[in-house]
């Protein structure tokens, strides 16, 4: 993580969605893709949201990875002032257990997309594996990985249910 | 509407949600109480929600009234930047019927409040007697024409249903 | 808390509802605004309620915050006796998780309005901090505190997340 | 409806409860138990509220039907100041199809009872049978009613369904 | 409980809703209303509830309490067969925390009533308030015993929170 | 429909569900299954659901399709007395959609299993096919029938959309 | 598990669904029905769920049960490439509490049927239970065995509820 | 639409997703990116599905968007088999309004990513914007025109609601 030229944008409303958005700057670290992690909370500190979301192009970023609880505004925000891809991952609440953070990430007006992942930790992994995705429609290396990834995946899943698993 | 000093600013995500917020201008007027309607993209326009937000206070608001559908952002994000009470409408959306919107708004992390009504037409009417009440608290002739009004509604329910009503 | 002369009504239904809504109380406390809790049950107590919520104002509060939980009829009903603005926070359910307590606190028919917070302890706090905005309409003293507040809590948002955080 | 002593009152929040409830008058007409329907709205008429309940034992109801929608009320605040029994029936909501009456009556907290029916026009229906249940403890001859109501509803049903019907 | 004729009959889908229902029969006890409880599983016993159900006004029986979770069909199918004024309590289900049991109990359709109570302990309380407030209309001692109650009830909550509590 | 031996038996709580039921037995008619349509009220008519559920193995039947909404006891009451697979189909309710159809269907406590499918019309037409299934286990002719029947189905998608459809 | 000729296929996503689907196992094990377990994830191996289930007919099974959870595809999918009758089991889900698995599953569209079991263990056992009336059906000792199991589980139903329990 | 090497594949379970993907059709369209558009369904054509998306990249596609209602397989299994970024637009279902497509949709294991967009046309649209932007992160000339598609967007939004509009 904090390579001189990140390529992936991590970002999240507050230090408490750190344990659900390290799984996504793991994955990107295991496919070898560049990444920074940032708190950007759109509510407390919607000036460096601003700041951040429209100069992220500029900053040389190519995808947005934006992790937000609750009312969730930071994705939809972000969307609304970058033209890169971002993706949403929707962080469990206490009380509503991230349906409140999954509707106000999906369901965005038409002009301005954001693509959301699950709820949670399967969704901070899956939006590392859809930046790497979009990033290696022209990186062959990354490509490679990504596949090798993938079967590995695959070949790790058992014929059979175990007891002892 | 449209007075030289508007109290309250009446803001709404788009065009097609003035139907549900014309409730809420219509009852400040009702009220005596000066407010401008704007509309305000949070998604499409952020720029000019944040020259809004920011400017808010300084423009002579007092309280800020905003309705938002599906993601609704508009009010959170308005409550981010202005010190001002900001009370939001969750417009009754397409597929999920406003509950989207309602806990898009509602469901505010500590630290930036939004006071949130009902969906659809009880809850712009009721923001701004919500805004009222507050303005009233210092404006005695206002507080006045409120209680009247409260006494008016309490006085129009009839005592038994009627099959011709 | 318990000054002379409290701006504040904080009530909840129950002694259960303390641990929430001492967070209202706590926030308005740092804040510097004087305030007053009391327990009143719409269903155990209706007299006790209705006492109170017609001679609130008499009393010489401003604003009211009413706390309730499942089937949550106080906020409501405080605010169809009383003329003063009331914010009402959801107190999370056992077994619906406040989304009951929500659905019965927002969704209030046009004529009586409650300003809704979220669920639990976020809008316990919000709902001191939407009574101080609105107190600081008219005391600068209180507008600075409470712009003081907001600037902190930006300031206190790290820029990296941290794993040892 | 109306007779000198009527056994049931059926309140409603509102005028446009009227078509719902209308089905629990009906039901009580064809059993041939007295009762009387009354505009009785927890938020715009308050004290009419507590003048009903409070005194409903005295003016001689034995049991009270109470209809209303969205953050539906009527039913438990009227439950919180009668020992009568009160059985409540959701009004189907514009947006939230009744979610929000149907919560907001049946989630009554432990020490006041609210005996709740299903949403909308079927709840009315039941609502009556169930004070008919309740007065056909003591009464034979409306026993006796009920009995033949019961038997032909269940020879009513066909064997097959028809095309035709 | 157990007394030679009792009057209410609590009935349970499994011994695993006895420490819900447990509460209905600990006040019914406390009431002085006679009762018994028994296991009557809609499913794995049907011709046991055929039995009880249709027998349950010639046993004597003058209120029927049903507890039962899931896809809770026990207390409609006990009020199919029986005139008896029956209430339903919807115990909380693992997965989907009663949601499906009120559902299942509360959306009887026209003609067969089930009074339904809220989730859980709660709705095991007021089961047995609401029978007794039946049993009351024509049981004078039963009605002081009530109104004493619901007195020591009111008198019971404190005025203001406590941090001991 | 009603050849000497039907081997699918179709129940439906009242004739308001045929609109939707008639789709399974047009299914099974295409397919050549005998097949029976009663109305069965779980409610309204419990002898005659529990002659039904009984007898439904002598009287010849395989398999029982049952659809219910609401409250919808039908499936699982008939599951409790038939060791016969049975099959669910949630009805589309007025207010709440089916929502508690489906649930009041899906929800069984282990030891009585039903079988459900889609909600409404959707859910009919499986309930058909999945009979057929079970049925072509041992009847190699209806197994082609089957297995032509989805060739078709397959065949019968077009490979691009038209504005024209 | 795992006789010459299984009967029975019992697929699941994972090894984490074997806890919830060893009910499954088991309670064909204890009614003397042959099956195998296997794991099959609909996503992290597509080419092992379409060789399973396009061969799962010639391999011998009559019923395939599926269990998944989250966006829980493999119980339709499989039915799409089988035309033997498919049950599904919805895993419970750690945020969503299995709701999102049980509509992934239930909810298919007209042609492909999935039989739908309830969420979690009770689904298992029953999809189980539903597999054993099926191959009874043509299985007079399998029949005679699931008839004493019924009885059995009728039997073991108390009286009444112990506190001892 | 239908140009030599499109870059962009529209995928929908059936005929009756059209009127809501053509939205995604017209916006590539707008913006210049080639695009075709095929009915692929996950559960009626299972193998043409297996076709499709083991050979979208080697056919020369960059991005799938895959739309589909209910029990929504299509996007998920796409993902599962290729490695190119698959958004998913959830349709509009009768019953549930879509949120069993939301649900089905977004909630993927972690290891086979879908990007989710909102329920319907708005998805649809947004689907097709996101599209564009993973393929302008190469294209400098989409870039300009993407840019300018956002700024006209911005600047079509009025700064005041029209009663006329």
């Amino acid at each position: 993580m904090g390579e001189a030229n990140p390529q992936v944008a991590i970002i999240m409303g507050s230090q408490s969605d750190w344990p659900t958005m390290k799984h996504a700057a793991d994955t990107l670290e295991a496919l070898g893709v560049s990444h920074e992690a940032r708190i950007v909370s759109a509510h407390r500190t919607p000036q460096r949201l601003y700041d951040f979301a429209t100069g992220a192009r500029e900053a040389g970023f190519k995808v947005v990875i934006a992790g937000a609880g609750g009312a969730a505004h930071l994705p939809g925000m972000t969307a609304s002032m970058t033209p890169l891809p971002v993706f949403g991952v929707p962080i469990e609440s206490r009380t509503l257990k991230g349906e409140d953070s999954l509707l106000s990430i999906v369901q965005m007006p038409a002009g301005i997309p954001v693509g959301t992942l699950a709820i949670g930790r399967a969704g901070a992994v899956n939006a590392a594996l859809l930046a790497a995705a979009v990033l290696a429609l022209t990186d062959s290396a990354l490509a490679e990985r990504l596949d090798a990834w993938r079967r590995r995946q695959s070949e790790s899943v058992a014929e059979h249910p175990s007891d002892d698993a």
